[in-house]
């Protein structure tokens, strides 16, 4: 899959989420031998669906390689931990029924921790904006636990490992600071603290705390293969994405960097994956949205439903506007196009090729939220290829119009699209030989 | 420099800042036809000397480029802009005066504004903490900043540039914020919002702020040479360093990719620049430190003062220890290896090899902050050279015991030592055939 000594692959959602990168990463576990999976960003706000071993998994804070008997997993540094989520995570999924599956995991002491004040803050936060500025925010405290990282009154894993009394010291200064914002916030101080305290236990006697850095480090020099998995996606990148409606970390590829701890040299494969149309959920800019039949009819033929959250998806065109950005800023070597097969009762497919606003070309995405209100979308259309796409397993064997559809993008983006999703299951995939 | 399109080299301090990075960017630039330099982290809390032109240079968050009439310079945005800093920044360093200047220089839209209220908070906050765990910020609102920017009610270049109206709302929204946080804080509104509306005239005017990333992207498409400059140290990284004795940015190589949106696979070299002793400005865990004549002496000779601060540096002995730990994070492909000159007069030399905690080795620094108090230090020592070595143009050249000390550290960390600084002046410098 990497030549050299390139053994770190990055995947990521191209788009704002959703984009069913769970199935791609589920094949490069099976397909290239990868040895270690790593989270990289984000905390149980994401979400992923994998579908394997005769069963659906979901995922929002394990990385998609536990189902694996041969694969480790890494929650990195950069992402943000909710424990109580990450253990109902692993019980729910069947995990904690295998044998060994502790020793196939490792949580980094340097990850920052959710508190429920965090989720507190969030809705509390978001309550307080008029009804045109709400983030539509998760209400898992995401944003406000990587804002009190930054304001560096975070507390980490390691703290919680070690001196349990300071550990509490800090929560409850923390809990303090966020009540003179917000004097509405309850905490049972005591009830976490014990909750915690069990945690911690739990951590401490599976032993699932430790150096990620330097155990991906011993990883790649023994040239095993790592893949990190991006969640999100890039557009809804803090820096890059659609400010203030994002997310709160770095989902475009730097936030492997930044989030794991491996140089940008030992990164070789960056891989998109783009929906072969565009969704979003929840508030936000999205200038291809549709609001008749044809959306309606990819929300409803997509199962465009939010797994963490439950919301209906928004659902539109796909935006190559948008998409040669993303492309721009991570560098993609490899395109997955997911749900194509979606598309296949459409008479007329469009997908969005420039922006302008004022009358006036853009040549880049607006920075400023208003005037993503006043872009006018220029589209290109595709006739439709009417005909079901879901057995097919070869790009020759596409019809003829969804195979023009495939290489508009691909010439567009400039990025091979090396995988093909035509439907949920693991067998419905096309690779395409690069 | 580099080789096929990876046109992008990062500059990274390798410890805890102040290593010298100046200069050597300053040589990269002279000697390798650099065409951009651009900041991705950090604001005005960073400080490079650079002695050129015949006259000494101190930038806080202009990219040391904007001395060179054929260099561009780029403030990403992953910045924190302080205007304030920047105009008079621009002024005393007599910029103003060249003609041209405002050509050469380009502001992210994307890169968040730092104010009043965020310096205000940044005293306030430290001020409530207990002695021993104040952080020791410049106070200078970077951190308040960047927790404004994860809580997504911070405020971007582009806002101000956009409706005024809209920006006085959502600078008067921040202000409430942190004014429920800390009542004490003053600010005069008006005075602000005026005080904004002229820098908004002036970067309108003179054409400053810019699509940074995709003016980056075309650059590099042109083949030209990108150095991204990075801000303070990689010691004090906020996923990295000795958390929280840290600044509020990712100021390790991933910061580069998430702070100008390049991707990890235009990144071609990456360079250490590594002080041949170890300082540290204000509080924090400093293991190696000195509190003994030595000490002293290294901050006398040496000029431990800081540029942003006026501080006095703490002083210690090089810590490799936690520089191999920052060249398994960067994967730095050289190292600039600054200040050898200051131990010309030293008897003998240590450098810290190892750490143990309760008597056991360490494989990783700790996690924890009250860890590091407890730390021992495995030293190595070595007979000083007693040679000036400040006239010095040749590796072969330096006292066989100055040169052993280098190759030391080159084995130690594995890293090429490419420049060898041996003096304050410009051609104070030796580089080493690769
Ligand atoms: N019809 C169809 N469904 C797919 C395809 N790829 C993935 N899915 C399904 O789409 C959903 C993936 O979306 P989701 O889990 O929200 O995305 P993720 O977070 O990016 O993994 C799951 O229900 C998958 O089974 C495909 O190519 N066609
Ligand atoms: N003696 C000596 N001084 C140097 C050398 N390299 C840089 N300097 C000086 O050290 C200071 C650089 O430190 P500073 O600006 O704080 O570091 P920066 O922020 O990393 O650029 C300046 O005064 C330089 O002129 C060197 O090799 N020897």
């Amino acid at each position: 899959m990497t030549s050299s000594n390139k053994t770190v692959s990055v995947l990521l959602g191209a788009q704002w989420g959703d984009e069913g990168k769970g199935k791609i990463i589920d094949y490069l576990i099976e397909n290239h031998k990868i040895n270690v999976t790593a989270r990289c960003q984000g905390g149980n706000n994401a979400g992923h669906t994998v579908v394997a071993n005769g069963r659906k998994y979901d995922f929002h804070i394990l990385p998609s390689g536990i189902i694996s008997p041969t694969c480790f997993n890494v929650i990195g540094n950069g992402v943000v931990v909710n424990l109580d989520a990450f253990f109902s995570e692993l019980a729910h999924n069947g995990i904690l029924e295998e044998s060994g599956w502790e020793k196939r995991i490792m949580i980094s002491s340097e990850a920052h921790l959710v508190f429920g004040v965090h989720s507190q803050v969030d809705g509390r936060q978001e309550d307080s904006l008029a009804a045109k500025n709400k983030i539509g925010t998760t209400n898992r405290g995401i944003g406000p636990t990587y804002s009190s990282k930054c304001f560096r009154n975070g507390i980490r894993v390691a703290d919680l490992m070690a001196d349990f009394e300071e550990f509490s010291e800090k929560y409850r200064r923390l809990v303090e600071h966020y009540k003179k914002q917000f004097p509405s916030i309850e905490v049972n101080v005591d009830e976490e603290l014990a909750k915690f305290k069990q945690h911690r236990e739990k951590l401490a006697e599976l032993k699932l705390v430790g150096d990620t850095v330097g155990f991906i480090h011993e990883q790649r020099n023994a040239g095993k293969q790592v893949l990190v998995e991006g969640a999100n996606g890039a557009l809804l990148d803090i820096d890059f994405g659609t400010y203030p409606y994002v997310t709160s970390s770095n989902s475009t590829v730097g936030g492997a960097c930044t989030g794991i701890g491996v140089p940008p040299t030992a990164v070789g494969n960056v891989i998109g994956v783009v929906k072969a149309y565009q969704t979003r959920v929840g508030t936000g800019p999205f200038p291809t949205e549709l609001f008749d039949s044809d959306g309606e009819k990819l929300q409803t033929i997509g199962k465009e439903v939010g797994v963490t959250t439950g919301r209906k998806r928004r659902c539109g065109w796909i935006d190559l506007f948008l998409l040669r950005r993303s492309a721009m800023i991570n560098g993609y070597t490899a395109i997955a196009l997911t749900k194509l097969d979606i598309l296949d009762t459409f008479p007329t497919i469009k997908v969005a090729v420039g922006y302008k606003l004022n009358g006036q070309v853009l040549s880049s995405p607006p920075a400023q939220a208003n005037a993503w209100g006043a872009i006018e979308v220029e589209y290109k259309e595709f006739e439709g290829w009417n005909e079901p796409t879901v057995g097919v397993r070869k790009f020759e064997d596409l019809p003829e119009k969804c195979r023009q559809y495939v290489k508009f993008i691909e010439d567009f983006i400039k990025v091979p699209i090396v995988y093909i999703g035509v439907g949920a299951e693991r067998e419905s995939l096309i690779v395409r030989q690069q």
